[in-house]
């Protein structure tokens, strides 16, 4: 009910951007990465990712959060409302970034959110609800193959948990060795304080480049999400006999690469018979050994991702890359050592009052906004299962994202913290 | 002429090969290995090279050789002839391994051959031509993607020494930084001291395992290879423009990895198409670039071998796969930004006499024998360039190659190494 603007002494003052400091802090945090510029590679409890981590806290404490670390990094940066005892406001995303992606994923979700509260106390706006800015640990599944971990975790999944147990990176490091090497995880692999409970929020809100071209191509600012559709990954693996490229007769072969390569088309036509625009599929990782030109490879790896904003649809996509890789391997006397969904989540869907207070946000400072689908992963789809969630997509350069292209204007981003401070406000005071 | 049973106070004995002896030193050279046993990895100029070629030479001189290297670290072990200023009679092969291959891929020809030295010594052979035994430097293109790196050089290839000189491996080490690591090129970057005249040689003799299942099948234990096939081998690039696998949609994608792997499909095709079973090609190696589960492969890099013991038809093949890339790119939107034919080597004759003095020797040991083409690539496709040549083949088991499995007989090594020297000891004589 109470407009921000209510805000006496504020309501001359429109909402106003600190574009400069915010693109610089973009770029600095972009440095912070283990590939050359422009190019950003920032893996979980790397190097990297650890100076980044004091980069945001920093920056917490100096829009005057009170910041708090849980037992595997999720930064939480507080302004503790006049009514500490109600269910707070939160918003953030991440700021991890898969190898040679681009500076923008995430990081406007959360330079942008200590923007928005810069903004908030520029203006003048005390909280009734507190306002959090959550930094999410590992969104993406880099290092151990498991996206949101952060997210996950904080909405109370005790698979993941058991799961983190058993689970090592590339390098053969545990997740526990890897998360004390940055300072977490000090009581061990019991990590159950993660978790939070159902009502913890009152809402959580999460601002992000769109990944996708339409904004940009129907010049509009700002997208409200009503939904984050359905992810599937897997994981494949198909085992022959290798041998000598020279020696062994096309007849007597059987070739695991060749069975990735019949799989990975196989994936893309059974995305395009789902006959829905909706449904996308990718094969992002193709491995062979033993890799040498003069040898035929003994053996594949296969990551594949599918999703779609219909969940039964995509589980028909699932299954018939299951079936697909079932006959390739008969047809090429290959074995099909592995065929691991690793995850298969369900859609999330916004909350009604929470898209309200984002649209009636954008009409006041006069942005206009369409409605959208995310076909990408996001922390809120995880944060959904504790809070009301909500997202803002900004418009993104040809919609490129996960390389060194991925660009968001200054002024688009400035958009969408405007619209961000202007909703937490809202929510705050509701 | 001479047959070596004219050596009166030894013709009595036959020709012993001390079995116990040759297989540990297979084992034991096994062990310089950057793989767990059984694997193999060992790479040009690694630690573990550098080891096994002292190895090596400590066996040479065991065997009263003279030892000499060459500017990049062909090993020639000498038993100087009765008549030393006559050309000498050379045998030898390779001890490098791809990575995670096995044990017996060249290191039979270079165990083999100091074993046939030994047994003509203990026969007590003199010899009237020198025998050389030769250890070749990087057979296997693994470290610097150039094939039979140290016979080609000896055979005179100024191209190779040029193109030396610009050459990195995958972690940016020049060919010479490596080269003196190994305690090589010492004199720089001019290597045309590795040149070998033309006649350096009366004949040059290679012992190998068949890397095919033909002996086995058949029940014979020796091969006499006629030619050796003409191998090329392509590298290719495909860009796209990758992006993030949730948001782009089907039709907006240009993915360098689906357009890696209808390449892969289509050189099988071409393969097939040229209906010869002496037609082989092979894709060792895709790599998809950034290698994200949830991103869509920006670029892809491809390497291709093809193989044919018929010069044309295999250029053929090499002109169908590049014609497929460029449709592939037109198709899929992607960059074709490289079509490299690395090499593209004429194939080798054996010579008719060596080919005659080892079916004598085999004739002689009681020894079944088969003439056989070789499809697999050798250090004695260079030698041909300027030596007569010839080469032996035993069986391996199911004909397996540059993977853990290989795996030859003692029993077939020895009949080889029988061939061997009775070989080598008719030529020197000769
Ligand atoms: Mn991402
Ligand atoms: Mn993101
Ligand atoms: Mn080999
Ligand atoms: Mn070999």
């Amino acid at each position: 009910p109470s407009e921000p603007t209510s805000c006496s002494e504020n309501h001359h003052q429109p909402l106003f951007v600190d574009r400069e400091s915010l693109q610089r802090q973009i770029d600095e945090l972009s440095q912070f990465s283990d590939a050359p510029s422009p190019a950003v590679t920032r893996v979980l409890y790397s190097e990297n990712d650890i100076s980044a981590r004091r980069y945001i806290k920093d920056l917490m404490r100096h829009s005057g959060l009170s910041v708090r670390e849980d037992a595997v990094g999720n930064i939480f940066g507080r302004w503790e409302g006049s009514e500490p005892e109600l269910a707070g406001v939160a918003t953030g995303s991440h700021i991890d970034a898969i190898p040679y992606s681009g500076k923008y994923d995430g990081v406007v979700g959360v330079l942008g959110a200590l923007e928005a509260i810069n903004m908030l106390r520029r203006w003048g706006f005390q909280p009734k609800r507190s306002l959090e800015v959550i930094m999410f640990t590992s969104e993406e599944p880099t290092r151990f193959g498991i996206s949101c971990l952060g997210s996950r975790l904080m909405a109370g999944s005790e698979a993941l948990a058991e799961a983190l147990k058993v689970t090592f990176d590339s390098q053969n490091m545990s997740f526990f060795d890897a998360a004390k090497f940055a300072g977490y995880a000090n009581d061990g692999q019991d990590i159950s304080t993660v978790f939070l409970k159902k009502g913890s929020y009152f809402a959580f809100l999460e601002l992000h480049i769109e990944q996708g071209p339409i904004l940009e191509e129907e010049g509009v600012p700002i997208a409200i999400v009503t939904a984050i559709a359905a992810p599937a990954s897997m994981k494949v693996e198909f085992k022959g006999n290798g041998g000598h490229a020279g020696a062994v007769l096309m007849p007597a072969r059987n070739d695991a690469g060749l069975a990735a390569a019949e799989l990975a088309l196989a994936v893309e036509k059974h995305v395009l018979e789902s006959g829905s625009l909706d449904t996308v599929g990718t094969v992002g990782i193709i491995e062979l050994h033993p890799g040498a030109v003069n040898s035929i490879p003994s053996k594949s790896h296969v990551e594949i991702d599918a999703r779609d904003i219909d969940e039964k649809r995509r589980n028909i996509v699932v299954n018939k890359i299951r079936q697909s890789a079932m006959d390739i391997a008969t047809k090429r006397g290959v074995v099909l050592s592995e065929f691991n969904v690793v995850n298969q989540d369900p859609p999330a869907q916004s909350d009604e009052s929470i898209i309200k207070a984002m649209a009636n946000a954008s009409e006041q400072l006069n942005l206009n906004y369409k409605r959208m689908i995310s076909r990408a992963y996001h922390d809120s789809l995880f944060m959904a299962r504790i809070s009301p969630m909500g997202m803002i997509f900004i418009p993104c350069y040809k919609g490129y994202s996960h390389t060194p292209e991925e660009y968001a204007a200054i002024d688009d981003i400035a958009n969408g913290v405007k619209v961000l401070a202007l909703t937490l406000s809202k929510l705050s005071l509701s």
